[in-house]
């Protein structure tokens, strides 16, 4: 079975019109699909209203217990909620997932180093059901999966978006059946040589070039963990990766392609 | 194949140890079950704490649009997702759900009379997916649903958690091949005679006692909707009818049994 995976992030989350394109895309692709989602810009409004002003460290969000709470309403709560609504208006049988349902993917809390970042969930490859997803997909059903694990000892834990849509990728890459892809999907065409240039997005990018680009710091901060997450999912035996708009998906011409 | 069908609400849901008894009597039961959560008392912590007083008339609350964002991120979100990460820690295969998950329950906005309710979404027998329940159950899932639904054109709906544990039953038991129990648990011992005295609930309450109840004030407010549909439930199907404690959910004796 082929199965694209799709990751909608950023503003595409939180922009009314963005979010609505991109789920009409969505729908327009043809076959197996799943959906995976962030929200983190509102995230931090839901927090900034509960009195809780967001921390980040790195690009990357200090959970503590409030924020936890918060990072579930959000994910799990409101903005699955409303897409899988919104999918199954356009006759998309959508069903929302957080890691815990089905023990859809469990997680570990991240290590302490010198940054405390809370309860944070890491994932490998052993953490995806791909027995359940595959049990939904060959059912007609559409999973859209939000970015909240489960350790399996009662606790949710907060993982990055980028990370789970790249693990779920391989995991059903791994799977003798599959043939997967995968689309990184923001508000901009791809990765941009300049970022003030819209239209400067590489129609593709190899591993060479990616650590040439980090050496020189064309791409930062959030830019890079999902590049990382995209070129390992191509080592791990994901047919495609792409990053950019999510139009045309199907079609990985007029975004930026990732290679070895 | 026999279903029951738990509906936690009140206390049960706000107290972490009355929570963990519960589900811990629920994962006890043996066979085919189905649960379903408010959290009204948890919505309102939440509501108040984003600056939104809750309004409530006749025990029934006014859902504007933000108080809608603010029930779907509390049932469907924090309280439905750690209900489903405890069930999972005690090897219980939970997956949460809310009505626009795979359709799994279509209302309508109920009609303005002289109150508007907001976006309240009322149900009928063709609201449930039994389809979707029994494929779950049939492959060990364990439903758990929150009182969120959807109107099938993208809107979220606010719908009363004891009417839609009142409809599921009613719509497995018309299934050929199903027999349902369904128990209403919160945290006293069943309905009261006396609400100042926790011993003094009822064994066996029918119909005709109920109708006379009513007429003498023994019973106010939320019991009476619960009572109603319990009644309903009983009248259309539904093998036995309780409420009570949330533990030994096999035995109506030790709770208030409705009966016609």
């Amino acid at each position: 079975m082929k199965i694209h995976i799709v990751k909608i992030g950023g503003h595409l989350i939180n922009d009314g019109k963005y979010l609505h394109n991109s789920l009409k895309a969505f729908c327009k692709l043809q076959g197996y699909k799943i959906l995976i989602h962030g929200g983190g810009i509102k995230a931090d409004f839901i927090s900034k209203k509960m009195g809780v002003f967001p921390k980040m460290i790195q690009g990357r969000r200090i959970t503590d217990k409030e924020t936890l709470d918060i990072v579930v309403m959000s994910y799990a709560g409101i903005i699955n909620k409303n897409i899988v609504a919104m999918l199954q208006s356009y006759r998309c049988n959508a069903l929302g997932l957080c890691g815990a349902d089905g023990n859809c993917i469990k997680s570990y809390l991240r290590k302490m180093t010198n940054i405390d970042y809370g309860y944070v969930g890491d994932i490998n490859v052993k953490s995806i059901n791909t027995y359940l997803i595959k049990f939904l997909l060959e059912n007609n059903i559409i999973p859209v999966l939000c970015s909240i694990t489960h350790n399996g000892t009662g606790s949710l834990l907060n993982t990055n978006a980028d990370t789970i849509a790249a693990y779920i990728a391989m995991s059903l890459a791994k799977e003798e059946d599959c043939e997967v892809e995968l689309h990184f999907c923001f508000e901009k065409k791809g990765v941009l040589r300049n970022v003030l240039d819209s239209e400067s997005y590489f129609k593709i990018i190899n591993e060479n070039l990616f650590q040439k680009m980090k050496q020189n710091h064309t791409i930062t901060n959030g830019m890079i963990p999902k590049l990382e997450n995209a070129f390992f999912a191509l080592k791990n035996g994901v047919t495609k990766v792409s990053i950019g708009l999510p139009n045309h998906l199907n079609d990985v011409d007029n975004k930026t392609r990732l290679c070895l």
